[in-house]
């Protein structure tokens, strides 16, 4: 699913608008007005590619005649030494956008990298889906999300308001989750599933009994979540949770469950080298 | 230097509308209103801590009776299973903000503890500054740029506004580093130094030539930069730039330049886990 | 669940903006600054009153001194005559927010008044939900859907965002409810239900054995809903959908759907009479 | 007089951001991007149709290739099955934006039919004015008022910045009409007339006295305001305002006003019906 | 009339985000945090002062513990080394804010002064009105028509939806005063004069046939104007414009015109000499 | 330097909200819409022009069909009387921009106008820069710097952030020059100069001894700037200023400073007379 332009319309102005303040000294100093060039977007690394319509967007807000020809769309595994795109327009602003065009592509890429990876080690569990969490970036969640999702991931709920999902400290307040559960689901869109977060056995069966629509596993051994999952059978969506690595997650999707989430996809992301050579 | 609440403000409330939508569902449904409770910020790793002024401003725009008291300011140096801050206010709102304040948290003392990590490696070399690049993450950049800080790192130009490098590209359009820099200095405001990036000994002549205040060596070998710090002589600031890691940055701080520039210290950023335990 | 600040602060701002302009001139030049003064919001007319966390919210913006005392909070049935809330305050700020405050509590206590009076007509049928829709006011959304809340309904989904309706348009571009369920579900959030709009029997076995979570009978005949709800039999959620009114709903509950969805809750609104009387 | 785009941008700008979120879903993962099609809004129902400028703005906003092609201008009178209008485009962008397309066309056409039926029911009057108040809905009122002037009424003055009006409370602070008059006179820009409302004959010779140059005659019975009509014989112009219906605004007329201001217009908005048939 | 805090407040913080940046370094890095201190805010010229609020703003949203403490309030006329008032606070605030807030304060004390000067030259005169015009600077617009006030001029229309004035190309397009004011008067909220600018008898004698409320001689000697108001006969308001200067306004006064527009008033101010000394 | 697009977009976005408010009554009642016509911008007074991209961007907004012919480009050295532009499109829409365009102009052409004037009468010292200051007004700083630089003259700081500036009251709560220079150097991007503002020989000394890389002369008589300059000797840029005006100019240039700030260039601006004559 494309990343819907008015999603990131704003974002690139105030990303340029950040990087450029009252404008580009250097280029506009150096360079003459209107001098043509282009310039070749190329992989120094191994990856996955994402973040196009951002690029094109920063680009596009600088100057609409700048022209990019995409070699590699977003989604596409790519090698250290690619050709990613060309772009061609005035010097002046490929220059003023560069910095810009880059940050967004090299950490949405870095972003798709790391989920490809992830979900390539959990191939024989095709049923398994990678999903993030809201431990995103400030500002820049519904981008990152699109990144996980080009990357093969899925995404969990957007925020607090879409879906619900009733944690510790939820229950706590509530007495158990049977009344936790009762409460939501007397209030809340008939369109959302309710999730609800378990620790043992037993609130498992508190959250079977109370008809939960999912349950989130947190930090079950794998053991454990094998034995839950039997225990569950399909009365309810399986979402295992916390510390997840790459030299865990194949153990854990062997496990059973139907959700693996990984917040490190988006808290932690190793940018992708891309490099941009005018010519 | 603090971080200046007017820098913050609008990105605070900008993360709490993509966060929390038209309400946090869960919490409003299962927590009674104002009930007090409390939440102990928690070390999960050993790191800087950076980022206290977010957390507070995102809990009081939620509601402006939470209390933050914080046992380890930012800058501090943590250890895995220390208590940071204690929170306390109502329930609901602790809940609500909880995922936005440690987003900010956990990134900015990422920052601070990979930048203090690099600083601590060149402790020999208390004269070379490392400092960051304009690789930020769009929208992020003040608050990045303030981690660097905080880990003991140092700030180069905000934008493309408040200071000149010339690169590569401009100086293809002016023909020579002496034309581009002449062109600059006759237009900038008196108050800036004029960077240029070079990669060989011939440029740097030229950039002494030139009378540039700051030369950037771009990608070379410690023997290179050694050579190029003892021919410029004082007579320029020196920065080396390009592909620095914890293995090598020790061998380019003592080729004697005074800036080394670590463009992962703000693209690339591993989150420091930290915890909200509400009680 | 009460309605968050942040979701009506900018609103409340820019009502301000609207009707003051450059600021209100006739009182400014009236009535002596810092006169104090009082008011009494009265009701003129039967119905549900809500919306006085927004009226509370233009005197605050207008002068936090402003104390509102509330005799009928929101969800409050009140008659013709009954006396809602004190107001006290500089007379200045009680005259210039009057109009604005009484726009959101009249149009708000307007679409509560309506959904509690469609809510009785089916009080024999507790379990059925009155549901509205996105045809709502645009900018006011937010409100209006709590608005239904208040007045003892139950909101739809909030936008095409937080989940999924597959209607006759949806169905066409691909070929069968089967394979456009197949995509959805495919590619969406575990978090969210599937719903399928349907006009005849055939289409109804089409979304049951696609596993639809809801599906949506449009503009059928008593008889036609009552048999399908029987063919469903609880295999999915069932909502009555089309041209509803006072006189058909109560019929149209004892078919035995669990949902029905009202467009007219919030896009013909009767506002309720309230009027402010100073003193 | 046409709506000025400038007004209505940001409007729709919000509307869509409301209802799209992150993007619409169902139609994204439905509709193959770039699927041409065509729609046809259709009348269900008699009125005069209002809104046009909005209904192209949407659909520009998501795609500019989007063409609508009117066959029933703003303003038009239309039967229930009148073809109003074609509108083509990618089936996308058509789904996504007829929600929020309709939620404006239908408000402001139900605007412009009741003006238009109240302003019918005085056609034996023709110079008297059906004019709106400020009783809008938050964040509408421009849009509003243009939909008042398309169904044949006019516009009051726009907020409290623009124009002058001195209600009973303004006046007890004042003492007396002449006083408040001449504050008000002495500070106010030469272009603004002042609007005086009165409630008896003695105010109503006050006013006069105080060279008015409006005079509201509040809540009148229709003998009493033919008196007070031959009484100010032209000497100011004469507002005829409270709880006017389509029961008692020809008696009104008749009693000689020039003017009936009625809040209806735009607080208690019945939509008009009208319906877009994707082919 | 008070300026209206809302009016200004967006103004102030935008004004500090253009002046501060990502923060004041010099008096960040310099001044201890907290250290308090206070100044004196000192005339150096003599005029009229005007501009307090915007001043108080500035340092309240830079932190609400600043005190000013006011010794000549808005509209004093005061002398070259009068105390005009104390500011005391954290002094990193103080210097923080002192340029933004004295741009303010001479801006419009400038306006104020001049005006002041305008309407002494007229004292003979007391029933005619030096009013603005809409000659104002971009975003400045509402507090330079207050600044008018304070030194005891009047406004003008605020913009142009106010207020109309029919001007030479609005009658060409016309034909003729006539049917400009005709078409004018049959659609404009009956709030609202009706302002022709006029030229020659000719047209004077058009206006008055058409009714207009208000007539501008535009760019007359002193002679044909004292004619004008003759003829014109107090049928409707006078006003004269065009290059009115300190030298010739007396004797255009003299004329018997009832407004005298001054563009100069806001497009060519001279600040007032004031100075904020910190002690 | 050409002034960015995206510096002014906005600016002229509410510039043109500010005067249009919501449309322009009176050209909308009076022109039919689409009627085509030219207008031309006159000098009516001999000055340098300034502010095009502004002019351009106010009717675009209006009308993309608008189209302005330019004879004189900024920084042009008109004549009263000459020909400075055509402009052509719907006579509406020329109209309805005509104000804030010229105000733009006007304003801007005011300041390159009087830049220019200081700059020739320094003719004999073309090593001398005439540099602008923080006394700007609100909103335009940006766009009155362009105007600057357009008269020839030269650019200080931007704003606080950008450069370092220590004057007397950071002085003083350090201690020394000293110790306040090398708390700002230890602390700020190493792109930034250092400027020390002296009243004093003594302090001049100190500011040399600091190795502050600019010195500004405050108010010094221009024995002694003279003498200081030739105590610096080269060893730091050095500014004069304070109450800079036409007679004082060319002797002050004479003292062989490098730098004369002039505050009134844009707090005091006469605005140069430009008219639009439609045709």
């Amino acid at each position: 699913m494309e990343l819907a332009k008015f999603v990131y319309k704003d974002l690139v102005r105030s990303a340029l608008a950040e990087d450029l303040g009252t404008g580009d000294l250097t280029s506009a100093l150096t360079i003459p007005a209107n001098t043509p060039g282009s310039g070749r977007f190329m992989a120094k690394a191994n990856g996955v590619i994402c973040g196009w319509s951002l690029v094109q967007e920063v680009f596009h807000q600088l100057n609409p005649s700048v022209f990019l020809d995409l070699h590699q769309p977003d989604g596409a595994q790519v090698q250290a030494g690619d050709l990613l795109a060309v772009i061609s327009g005035p010097v002046q602003d490929l220059l003023s956008g560069e910095r810009v065009a880059l940050n967004f592509l090299q950490h949405l890429s870095g972003i798709a990298t790391t989920t490809r990876e992830l979900v390539d080690l959990m191939a024989d569990f095709p049923r398994v889906r990678l999903v993030d969490t809201r431990k995103t970036l400030p500002g820049l969640r519904a981008i990152q999300k699109y990144a996980v999702r080009v990357g093969g991931g899925y995404n969990h709920r957007f925020n607090l308001a879409d879906a619900v999902l009733i944690k510790d400290n939820h229950l706590k307040a509530c007495g158990s989750i049977d009344a936790a559960v009762a409460k939501v689901r007397a209030a809340v869109p008939h369109t959302m599933k309710i999730e609800v977060e378990v620790e043992s056995e037993a609130e498992v069966r508190e959250a079977l009994a109370a008809e939960a629509d999912i349950i989130m596993l947190d930090n079950m051994s794998p053991a454990m979540m094998t034995a839950m999952v039997q225990l569950i059978d399909g009365r309810a969506l399986v979402e295992a949770s916390g510390n997840i690595s790459k030299e865990t997650i194949r153990t854990i999707a062997a496990c059973g469950v139907d959700l693996i989430s990984v917040g490190r996809l988006t808290h932690s992301v190793q940018a992708l080298d891309i490099s941009l050579q005018l010519v």
